[in-house]
Order: C-alpha cells, then sequence, then structure tokens
C-alpha cells in the first residue's frame, strides 16, 4: 500500500480493515513505546484546525516522532511561494513525512508524483477528508463490529462537506447503506434520500455535519428555517434505535445542528471520534514512516 | 493534593512549602532525567505571553515530555468553538496535561469537574496566576530562607493585576505583612496601605506590576500623573534596606514604573524569577503527569 | 571559536572549511543520533521564514534537542517588550540556544555582550545572513571540491540581499573570484561588475537573488523592465559552462528571476542548498550546546 494518503479511492474493503486493525493494536497497547525517535513528521496546515492538527500532533509524539508545526502566517508563503514550491522545500529539509491541509480540491493534483516524502491529506478543499473518515469507520466497527447492512444517514450540508463525501463513498464500499438528508440546495447525488425525522428511527448511524456559517454569511433567513428542520434534538434522540449511534466530526454548533444535551450524551460517540483520530493517525504515520518490510 | 492547579485558594502553608522544596529539587539536579518521554503537554494561550507560555514549554521539555502548542489564530476557534469545548476535545486527544491562559476571569468555573485531565492555570483575566505566585515565592524563600515577618509592598495597577491578588492572599496566609502602593482608583481592599516612597526603606520586599498601557489607552495624562509618582529610580533603591529585592513580574515598562538602570541592578530578583518559574513548573507538571504514589 | 555566530567578518578559512567538515560528517552519518536530548533551542523568528526557521528546527531534532517556536505574534511583544528584553528572557528560561531574525541590520550590536546564551544569526535586515552562506559553500564545495579560482556571478538585487553581501566578503577571502550583475540602482561597492548575459558563459556559480516585491510595491513599471533583462532562462543556461551550477537562496519568483523549467532542470543546485543548509545548522548548533572540549 502505497505510503502517501491523498484519498480512499483506491482502498479496497480488506485496506480499511488493516489500517482499523492497526489503529486498534495502537489502541489497545498498554505502554507507549518510542519507536522512531529520530523520524522528524512536519503539519502543514494552510486551514483552521484543532482536532485534525492536533491529532496528527500527538499521534506523531506518541510514536516518538519530533514535529515541525508550519504556521503559514509567519513563513514564507507571505512572500508568495507556491504550495508545490513549500512541500518540495520541506522534502529537501529531510523531513520524514508531511500533513497536509490546504483550501484547493485536490491541491495535490499536478504534483503528486514529483514529490517522493510521504504525505497525508488532512483535508483538501470540499474534496476529501480520508484520516477523518478512517476514524469514523473506526468508530463504528468498535461499536457494531461489522459495518454490512448497517444503516447510516448523513445529515445537513453534504455539497460543501468534503467529510460527507469521503465517508458516503468508503461506506457504500463496505456494505454500509448511506442516506442524505438535506434540503434540496446542499444534496448531492450519489446516496439515497432520507426524511431527517421520519427514517431517523431506523438509523444505526447518524452522521451530523457542521453548519459552515463561514460560508454562506449572506443569507441568514434561508438557514434559519433550514437549520431548524434538521437539528437533532433530545426529543428526537428518543425516537432512535436504543443501539444507534450520534457522531459528528466537529467543531459542532451547540443549539443549531445538535441540541446541547445531546452533544453529550449516552449515545453520543463524538468525543470517542476524537480519541481514535489519534489512534489512525499513528496508524498512517507509521506506515508512512516506517522501512519497507519493517512495518508494524 | 489535586493534580489541577487553578487558584491557591485551598493550599495550605505546608502545600506551599512543599511545592517549593520540590521545584528546588529540580533547580538543583546537576543533570536532568528524562522521565516522561512519553507524556504530552498541550498549552493553550488564549492571551499573549512569552514568559508564562515558553517557561511551561521548557518546563515540559525538561521533564521529557513532548508538548503541543496550540494556537488560537489558525484553530477551530475561528469556526466559534468554546473553550469548554476545545478543552473537551484536547482531553480526548489523549493529552496528559493542559496548561491554560485565558481572558475570562475564572474560565474554568462551569466545567471544573468536567474535565479529567489535570490543567494548570496559566492565568485568567484578572482573576488569578498561581504559577506566578509561586515562582516569586521561591525567589523569596530562596533569598530569605523563610516568610513570616516579612515586609512586602506591592506597587502600581493592583486593580486589574491577577499577580497581585493572587500575592497578596497567599503571602498574608504565609506570614508576610503585604503593603499596597496605589492611587485609589487602581487600589484594591484587602491589605494595608503604604506610602510608596516613605515606606520603601522598611520594606523587605518591593514588587512592581506592569502598566497595562493596552487597557487604558484613552486615558494618557491621568497615567502619566500617576506613573511618575510610582516608578522606582535609582535614587529610591538608594532609600532600600541593603537586603531588600525588587520583583517584577514582567514584561517591564523601562522608564515607566521602573528606571532603566535599576532593571538588572544588584537588588533586582527579575530575571531570576523567570529561571525560578522554570523549576516550579517543572515541580506543578510532573505532579500533575505523574502517577499517584510514583511522583518524585 | 565563539559558539555564537552574528556575521563572517572574523572566520578565516580554515574556520570555514572547519564548519564545512562538520556539517559534512553529519550529512554522511548512515544513523542520525541524539546526542542533546536534554537541550532545548528556541527559535525566535520577527519576519517571515520557511527555509531558515524549518531548516534550524529539523536540525535541532535531527540533534536530539527539544526545541521552542517563539511566535511573535502572540507573545508579550504585543505589550511592548524589546528584542534585549525578550532575549534576555529566554537566556533567563535556561535555553541552551537561541536562533534570532529580526530586521533590523545589527540587531544584536548593543547587547552581543551582555548575553552569554550562544545566539546563531538566522539573517539581520539587510545585514548579515551567514549560515545561509555556510550552506551556500557546502554546496559549492561538494560539486567543486574546491573554493580557489572559482568564478561567481550574483544576480539582481545585490543592495538590499543580506546573501548577496555576507556572500561575496566571505567567498573573496576563501579565493573566490566574485562578480555582480544588477542595474546601477540595485549595485553594491566592493565586487567586480559583470555583464549578466556575455558573461554568463565564463562563470562556475552563477547565484540568482529573489526580487523583493514586497519592498518596491510603488515602482512596477521600472521593475518589469529591470527583471526581463536579468532573469535566467533556459536559452541562457545553454550558454553556461557543462559543469557550472545555479544556486538561489529561495524563495524564488518562478518566471520572473528564473524560469520555471530552469528551477529543476539538472544544474540547478536549489534544493541541494536547503538539503544542506540542514546539515551546515547541525553543525552550528552542536558546537552552540557542546560542552567546551567535548566538541565533535
Amino acid at each position: 500500500m502505497n505510503k502517501s494518503l491523498f484519498n480512499l479511492d483506491d482502498w479496497t474493503k480488506e485496506d480499511v480493515n488493516q489500517c482499523l486493525n492497526e489503529a486498534l493494536a495502537f489502541k489497545k497497547a498498554e505502554k507507549i513505546v518510542n519507536y522512531h525517535q529520530e523520524k522528524v513528521v512536519a503539519n502543514l496546515f494552510f486551514e483552521p484546525s484543532t482536532r485534525t492538527h492536533y491529532s496528527f500532533d500527538v499521534a506523531a509524539h506518541k510514536l516518538g516522532c519530533k514535529t515541525l508545526n508550519f504556521n503559514e502566517k509567519v513563513s514564507s508563503t507571505k512572500k508568495g511561494e507556491s504550495l508545490y514550491d513549500t512541500i518540495k522545500t520541506f522534502e529537501a529539509l529531510g523531513v520524514d513525512a508531511m500533513v497536509v491541509r490546504h483550501p484547493e480540491n485536490e491541491y495535490y493534483k499536478t504534483w503528486e508524483n514529483k514529490i517522493k516524502t510521504p504525505i497525508l491529506n488532512g483535508g483538501d478543499g470540499s474534496g476529501n477528508h480520508p484520516t477523518q473518515s478512517l476514524l469514523d469507520l473506526l468508530t463504528i466497527k468498535e461499536h457494531f463490529g461489522h459495518f454490512e447492512g448497517l444503516k447510516v444517514m448523513i445529515v445537513g450540508d453534504l455539497k460543501y462537506s468534503r467529510v460527507a463525501k469521503t465517508n458516503m463513498k468508503i461506506m457504500q464500499k463496505l456494505g454500509m447503506e448511506v442516506f442524505g438528508a438535506s434540503i434540496d440546495e446542499l444534496y448531492v447525488n450519489g446516496i439515497k434520500k432520507a426524511n431527517f425525522k421520519t427514517d431517523l428511527p431506523h438509523m444505526d448511524v447518524v452522521m451530523l455535519l457542521r453548519y459552515q456559517f463561514e460560508r454562506f454569511a449572506e443569507q441568514e433567513n434561508y438557514h434559519l428555517d433550514y437549520l431548524k428542520n434538521y437539528k437533532l434534538t433530545k426529543a428526537l434522540v428518543e425516537t432512535m434505535k436504543p443501539n444507534a449511534i450520534i457522531m459528528h466530526p466537529a467543531p459542532f454548533n451547540r443549539g443549531i445542528e445538535i441540541d446541547d444535551e445531546v452533544v453529550e450524551c449516552s449515545q453520543s460517540k463524538i468525543f470517542d471520534q476524537m480519541s481514535n483520530g489519534v489512534f489512525v493517525r499513528m496508524a498512517l504515520i507509521n506506515r508512512a514512516i516506517s522501512d519497507q518490510g519493517k512495518q508494524n
């Protein structure tokens, strides 16, 4: 398997399960071992991030690696340097892997093959967010033990969500039945349409998305209308199957797409998702920086 | 003793002395030992800081820990995430301790008990700054060998200073006689009023405070008047007891609350305070991340 | 030799060669060894930087050191703290070495002797950039095996370039013949004037400089004229000696001072320079933090 990870398009069921098993092995380890104290991982984030950025940072640290945290605002991108030249620079500096988040969809498209250093995609525009998908899948696998036949409903702004797009493809490949619940303007093709409230009781997983206020500043009324019909309230949670789970990639808007008291309710896996992100990223970094044939 | 530290309200004399002794043990150690190479400490600073932030960073590094340095400006707080959700996120990421500075007084009040990860308060608004107090106390203890009966005068903006407020309470508990010297508008209750110039010769410790220009931009004349009467000049230093010491939490305004040539004079402990801060924070981090019963 | 490095003014040929040999020893090492895991290096950058900053960061990490990355924007320099007081603070915090970049020429002039902690100059205004020179020299030495008699042409904005100024002095000391090619307004005294296009075929090294757009925003036409006459195009590269090399300190403006296709052509050493920077900085940090008599 390639040491870089841009998207999950080529990943098979077996690839997913192998990665999740590696992540679980890290999660179960009683003592953390410094495998890679001579390795350096560079985090290059060109968009705001808390979870993804620091999750990769913790993951690298737990593997014993040193990390570089590139800050666009105080770098030579201020002098007009392109993303490719910045990436090429970090390769020349000899870092062992890079984590990149960038607002442009498929930012890596033109130079993917010109860079030898493994790159882990921390999110590209409204395109892909493969490590988020993998941590979501780990959370589902831990709870249900399998993927086949599970019904998942992804709710809200499907159109601009890289999380939604990455998940709907890989979940279908894993045999899950994926539904989308949203208004027409924010819907995407390729998944079945569901009615948020009436279909909710039949779902195993309800995956909420962040309402991206920063994207829609001009159209408030439209949104308030939309939002109130797609908010997961406590009353709605009570209509869910007892064993169903609630997910959200976070940050979440308390009171907007999710009621305050639902965030930390017993069916919510939101903070478990964050914890699992560290282990998935440990598995991915470990694979990226390990020598061929010596992978754990 | 609790592994978190929000303020010193519950600390006894014995608690203080135990902490200072632990700090001194780190200070005297000839070789630094990597105790905790598998631990991760997150620094979350929501206000500008040089000394407190990097002092905690050095302290964590000297204990062998990895550190995360959260940068609000490039994080999801840009997307509106609350402090509680950010803290809860770092807990989910599995960090072993957090250092938090935030502009809101008692920012931790509503969620203190909902977070299990030890938190060390790096300053809350104009409320508390317990680690600054402890490094001040270490500096005083090193110089005088005791606290009982020492006379300290805290000078300047007592009202908005978390340093002043934290110190006056704990110093009184330790048997020091604490005086305040300031104009009425910047005075606080709870300590004896002193005359800056005429009482100075009787003091063992004179503790200056930073004049917080950023807070008072509109009222310059008022301040210039005030400032010139509360500046520690070389001539005033000559009226002090030979064994008395000068302290300042820094950053200091040279020429405003302290004369340029006083900053590094023989009675000034300003840079010693900074050095001691590292050892106090090593003691506090060590306590926070050590397993029960295995503390050094 | 002094553990601090502000400029190369006092460096002899032997000093240069000793430093380059130390750098080469690090480059050839098959396994990275953690020499200094108890040491802390602080990076203090008061100007944007990618290469220099992260190169020092990688270098420190490869020596096993912990690093602090000072961010001016979230520090007490926001409260008006001076550079000297910031440096003095990091000394008090006990860091083992500091890397400083600052926009003021010879920022260290007034306090050089008051700071005991070794400081490595990462660039001062339009004054000096000694570590850049040393990595340039390492790249030249690796390619040619010697300096004596080599012809180098430095092209472009000589006047405001700390890279150009530092290089022309040390290269002449090493027996290289140094030429400058630029318009009169951006020329400096102290090197021979060359004609960019007609003298190019006689050069061993052509060293391009970044056109600093941010400095000249008002005078565009003037620049466009200038720029088109001093751009290294593919056609011009073909007039160069087969063994000659192309250098640039980067970031480079593709299509301005260098043609897109020249950046990664076979004679370009631009990314090799970046790689070599890490090894030169390892040598300098190692020297700065090693105990007397125990230097590698």
